[in-house]
């Protein structure tokens, strides 16, 4: 077994610390590798004070990891030592339903296994995630980096980055298409320069006016705050496609009704409680609401390398692995842009 | 103006009655029809009892009108004098906007006239339905009927037929497709036919075990009571489609979760009060929830020939027009096996 740093939830309500704990060897068909960086997803802070449920605690979060390569299995053959990799939000699946069959392991029908507080398959551990010095991954599901990036601006792609590109890929968003972005964090910054990347229009929905400058600099081409009755209903049947990755209470009837016939919301936040939806919002219009999880292996894979081609990264603040908590608190109050993201460097004197 | 009779409603509470009124001359692009059939929908209903509001009383409901040709405009092209027609919901719609521009004037920008209970364009007053001895449309709303059919069991495939196939049509069902369809009514069991009749393994998922017999009699393959936990369980995540007909508060969340991955629901019924929707249930399994509103002109033709050639009628129990009132009662009581439909001969005695 590995001897492992790193930091976790103990509990629902006390700040996460340091903790050590033992990896599994590297499997024949594993690679180890040493993180550097680590992205800070809502998931995690969700999981960590148990908000979803099912936590096994101690709790260590973190699935937008990138890290250089330090070993490789015997009959490892997609990567070597030395190499950068990252790992995102799984670690295995059943590999022979038809979702893993297409290449969709996210839509495993077994269930796929998270980067944490997943039961570890033939283990009696939980699975322990990113904020920690090393992990252990079979390499179908650990992703090429390019190394001549900011390893700290790919880290979110790995989560946040796939969970956008998926979506858009998809339902093939290309030039011509008008497209709106719901809520501008994490994902929704990503949202905004994936689907400007691909041609199309782009227009931020906010609620609050102090965004317009922050996401045109992402590159949206539009910005509408939502409380004003009129600039809504200017755009009223106007958009393609609605990535909506608000996990908050919301109107999906005000959105929808922002659809060209058509047209189709995508969603990719889990909101707490469910919101109402009224049936003639889509049928007046052939409307669509749908939903989308993450992405699957080789699309992660394809996301990375346009990432790289287009010079795609995240827009990050790096902390150090102590600023965790504050990191969190910050991350409630909405006071960051887009996403935290943990030098894992820092994790020895933390 | 051409002396008309109908029956109409007066207001929200009594109950429908003779009433004598007038139609536009027969204008230049115009066909007068002698209604043979009209079938009896729930919106005559909701909106006879003011149930959606803005009834301009006096209603005279009915969009599912056959009948013959007595006269044409001067500049009629499709239409002689004779022949065998059909009106829908809509007698107008703009025909310029986009979507009147592709067949699809359902969805018209700004707004179909129904045939009835919209103001009809060019008049004061309100568009009367086929509760009628006779209707003045305009040749391009007017559709073909072949006259080798039971006729009384054609009226409905002007709604009910159309609202089914076109989301039938649209999302492409065909061989290999398992299609749900909930709600045994009007709409849902053309539904079930026309599915049957594409290819597809059809499954009715109904509340009340007595409809299974019905329901294999009308073609469908499977039955499954939605109230049995365990039934329920075995058909979870099978489904391609799921075409939705009940416009009673239902479980978004429950019928989605039967759908597979990357399945679809499409609502066709209104319920008053809007349901709830977890995002999770179309998240996990990249599902969609759409909606569908009947079907433009081109391919109501398109329906009707393709029920004329392969036989598919609707189940209907034809009434006198005296017998609306007690229809509208058994209706509610959900006692019509599927559609009622008028002999339209019988109101010169009504």
């Amino acid at each position: 077994m590995l001897e492992t740093k790193g930091y976790a939830a103990f509990d629902a309500n006390t700040p996460l610390a340091p903790y050590n704990f033992e990896r599994r060897d590297v499997g024949p068909h594993d690679v180890l590798i040493q993180i550097h960086f680590c992205g800070v997803c809502h998931s995690d802070l969700h999981t960590a004070k148990g908000e979803w449920g099912g936590a096994m605690y101690p709790v260590v979060p973190g699935h937008e990891i990138v890290g250089r390569i330090l070993k490789v299995g015997e009959h490892v053959q997609k990567f070597k030592e030395g190499e950068m990799a990252g790992v995102g939000c799984m670690v295995d699946s059943c590999q022979t339903c038809p979702s893993c069959n297409e290449g969709l392991e996210q839509y495993c029908v077994q269930g796929f296994t998270g980067t944490y507080n997943s039961p570890e398959k033939g283990m009696d551990t939980p699975t322990y995630g990113g904020y920690s010095n090393q992990i252990v991954v079979n390499e179908n599901y650990v992703l090429k980096i390019r190394e001549d990036q900011d390893l700290a601006r790919v880290a979110p792609l790995l989560c946040a980055g796939i969970t956008t590109y998926s979506p858009l890929r998809h339902w093939k968003v290309s030039e011509g298409h008008k497209v709106a972005v719901v809520g501008l964090g994490g994902l929704g910054h990503m949202a905004v320069k994936l689907a400007a990347s691909m041609g199309a229009e782009v227009t931020v929905l906010s609620t609050s006016p102090s965004k317009e400058a922050d996401a045109q600099s992402l590159g949206a081409h539009k910005f509408v705050v939502t409380k004003d009755e009129n600039a809504l209903k200017q755009v009223r049947g106007s958009f393609d496609f609605i990535i909506n990755t608000v996990s908050a209470k919301v109107s999906l009837d005000m959105y929808a009704s922002l659809l060209k016939r058509d047209g189709t919301m995508i969603l990719l936040g889990v909101p707490p409680e469910a919101p109402q939806l009224h049936a003639g919002t889509l049928i007046f219009g052939r409307r669509s609401i749908a939903g989308s999880l993450i992405g699957g292996i080789a699309e992660t894979q394809e996301m990375l390398d346009y990432c790289a081609e287009h010079n795609i990264l995240s827009d990050v603040e790096v902390i150090s692995m102590s600023q965790i908590n504050n990191a969190y608190d910050r991350m409630l109050a909405g006071d960051v842009k887009y996403r935290f993201v943990i030098d894992m460097s820092t994790l020895q004197h933390a």
